[in-house]
């Protein structure tokens, strides 16, 4: 059984969105956030006390963009549902490339945005970086603008996990108020991502389990 | 042809180390540091502005950990190298997690130390993000720290593009002045990883390219 460790919207949303993609069977394990302050015993099970964590078997995985590729070919492997780009596919270097792309250079810097804007306390926040950071989220959207030209999704001519890689990103701007700083395709193209019944259903899916296992409902953007 | 445009210490240094590891035929194009600012033209080549940019034929990439497992599987099908770690090996999920770890978690924290502890202007620095994120890198290195007891290298019990990735994070940290701070494991692990002779041999190819090319050989880290 996969266990997945997640904050309500944390980054852990990820493999949460492409579990119910796959239709795999799985437990959700909700955890208060900032679950390094709030679940002290988590320490004993990720000691780097970030969310996700990500258990199947004797593989334990901490990054989410990973756990996109990951779980599109364990649970998927004939590659049924095209979630994961294959080898001998064109595409796939530029799918490797989008895999990484929604933490590495879209996720990051919101964090910065968040850290410094709101989560710290008031005589420690930084208005010049969260600002300087959110310019440089919306300026590195230039790139899956292009992509999107002409295209419903991002690379091989079809919805895949790199889609959710950077849908998530696309997901936490909506926490940080900086959806109508969204290009034109991409505001589109979040339309259409918040469309996919697996989002959707996965969306339901935390709710459910926060309230089942007495954990807020509120959003906890962007932490692991 | 594999063409990688690199700044000389920048995120590229990661392809560049691979393609020598992998002992691949390419072309090294350097550029001045920053791009964007001393090298408009590029911007025509890669609107972000950013190294690297990676093109091999029809697929183009500027994500440097998705190239180190794009390269190994690409430059080396069959495996010979033991670089790539195969779908169907038991340490396949966690590879994929180094391989992320050592951008989304390892390097974007010392962009914002670099960022704000050395290259803005005087009146826009802001010591205390610098510092904050100094530590939360130090902290984050527990993870790789616990990985690497009784073993030489991250995981699949060999040298793999995992440890070139995570690598390249501890190579940005040096130039940081960070490393008197590296736990144990982590100290003899970068000692280790600078013995390797395609280490050597990407740094030497990358100061013989910018003499060469006439690009300054001071190194740029952190770009792209």
């Amino acid at each position: 059984m996969i266990v997945l460790h997640h904050c309500v919207s944390a980054r852990s949303f990820r493999p949460l969105w492409m579990l119910e993609e796959l239709g795999a069977v799985y437990e959700l394990r909700m955890l208060p956030f900032p679950p390094r302050v709030l679940a002290r015993a988590y320490l004993g099970i990720n000691p780097l006390g970030t969310v996700p964590l990500l258990v199947d078997g004797e593989t334990r995985m901490t990054e989410s963009a990973a756990m996109c590729q990951y779980l599109a070919e364990r649970c998927d492997p004939e590659g049924t549902t095209g979630l994961a780009v294959r080898r001998d596919e064109p595409a796939y270097g530029m799918w490797l490339n989008w895999l990484h792309h929604g933490e590495a250079t879209l996720t990051f810097p919101q964090t910065i945005v968040l850290r410094y804007g709101r989560f710290e306390p008031v005589e420690r926040r930084l208005p010049q970086a969260a600002d300087d950071y959110a310019k440089w989220f919306i300026a590195r959207l230039r790139g899956i603008e292009a992509a999107l030209t002409g295209n419903d999704w991002l690379c091989a001519g079809r919805f895949t996990a790199a889609d959710v890689s950077v849908g998530y990103a696309l997901l936490l701007a909506s926490h940080l108020d900086l959806v109508h700083r969204f290009p034109p395709n991409v505001a589109t193209y979040w339309g259409r991502l918040q469309q996919r019944d697996a989002f959707g259903r996965a969306m339901a899916a935390q709710a459910a389990a926060a309230t089942g296992q007495g954990v807020s409902v509120e959003p906890s953007p962007g932490q692991g």
